[in-house]
């Protein structure tokens, strides 16, 4: 069972990396760009047949090493 | 208008990356693991009205700049 992870920065958290993206696309001409903000993403295959155990595992990871919960949200979605 | 750009390796390119992240999980106990492979994400914000031309000018800036076409996918959703 394969799972999307996407992990973002709060939405007050700054994005140094993000706005450094933008300034650049707006310099190569890309007007009409309001905002950029960049994030990580997870592709997670697990072994597991029942979808809402799968689905707790994923958090399971999320929660203990991919995200910082501190700074960071997550969504996971079934692909 | 929002959307949500997820960029992924191509699967045939190797993921160091990932591959410590899913040892780390492994390690942690977490079994039924089958796979991980990490990417990015972009959450992109247009100023424009019309939703066919906002996917071709995001098209456009992944194209120019976000992804790397030789090794990597990528896919754009309306959020």
């Amino acid at each position: 069972m394969k799972f999307s992870v996407i992990i973002t920065l709060k939405k007050d958290v700054l994005d140094p990396q993000g706005k450094v993206v933008q300034n650049t696309l707006v310099n190569m001409g890309m007007s009409n760009l309001k905002s950029i903000r960049q994030g990580k993403h997870f592709e997670i295959e697990v072994d597991e047949n029942d979808q809402s155990t799968a689905e707790r595992k994923v958090d399971m990871m999320c929660k203990k090493l991919l995200v910082n919960l501190i700074i960071e949200d997550y969504k996971i979605y079934k692909i």
